[in-house]
């Protein structure tokens, strides 16, 4: 997606070797026009697939799934990763670990919210080495619905995430592959 | 908001004497279509503010300020309440206080996202004790920004948030106000 490439060379930066910093426009302060060409590329990847939800995980993930879901006419459910004292006490739970806390963690989804009828597609912002988006993955399966996608707006091809989640039986389809950013130089597949 | 109340009715429902759990269509699944009817009326209350942008706080303000922000034509910030290895040196941060889990946490906005010229719309699911608004406001005017209004998609006017948002100066306006939930009834006002 030729938009949001220019948007991330413009915009976006490298810290160290595995950070891309694209806050300005993708998960602290939100470009919500660009989010709309994001959403309009995933329903046209997408498209002939049936799905009847989105599955995403919080926070970020939430604004690309709510403006894409406007183009499917589908509900929104989000994955908590935080605990919460008013959650369903019957829920799908997943444990992923986090590189960045060195630590895992659950995620979560009120048994409600998925259905053994559901096509669910998985978007998220970032897929990096793979756990945000297996969780999910696993959570659906536990529903015994289909997970029929995952859409990434931006992937780090350097490190595991695709492997991971192929090896899950499950496409994944990227907006954006990042394939070095080496001295700070933003390149793409 | 009639639409908004009638699936309160319809959807919602009451544990205890203070949790109202709309989570099958506002805070865990999402209904996006009437999340664009919510944006509208946001619009419409907020029209002649020249608002320049939507601030909200993660999670589940994150899809409703999306949404909105069609109809404003801004881009959104929303504020980070969990610490992430990825984030400026530099920020705006507020002190909260949660009654759910009974301590202090820390909020935060990179002051890139908020300029002194800004008119800040800030955007929640809920209004209850006012903590969670009155965080935002505080960060806004570290940033010397001006925070335009408070607007909320479910008001518990049986706590004290509005009371305590009110103090700091900014209107608050909600979409629906619960005036009372007791055994198990949701009137409004």
């Amino acid at each position: 997606m030729e938009l949001l490439k220019e948007r991330i060379l413009n915009d976006g930066y490298v810290i160290g070797t595995k950070v891309l910093k694209v806050d300005s426009f993708l998960n602290h302060q939100i470009d919500v026009s660009l989010f709309n060409e994001i959403g309009k590329e995933f329903k046209r990847i997408f498209e002939n697939m049936n799905i009847t939800k989105i599955l995403t995980v919080e926070a970020s993930g939430i604004g690309i799934a709510c403006i894409a879901a406007q183009y499917f006419n589908v509900p929104v459910v989000f994955v908590k990763k935080h605990e919460a004292t008013n959650m369903d006490a019957e829920t799908y739970e997943s444990e992923v670990y986090s590189f960045t806390k060195n630590k895992f963690y659950k995620v979560r989804v009120a048994k409600r919210f998925l259905l053994k009828e559901d096509k669910v597609l998985i978007i998220d912002d970032f897929l990096a080495n793979g756990n945000a988006a297996c969780g999910p993955i696993d959570i659906v399966r536990q529903a015994e619905a289909e997970p029929v996608g995952v859409g990434i707006v931006i992937e780090k091809a350097f490190q595991e995430g695709r492997h991971k989640v192929e090896q899950t039986g499950v496409p994944v389809k990227s907006l954006a592959i990042v394939t070095s950013m080496s001295e700070g130089k933003i390149e793409f597949k």
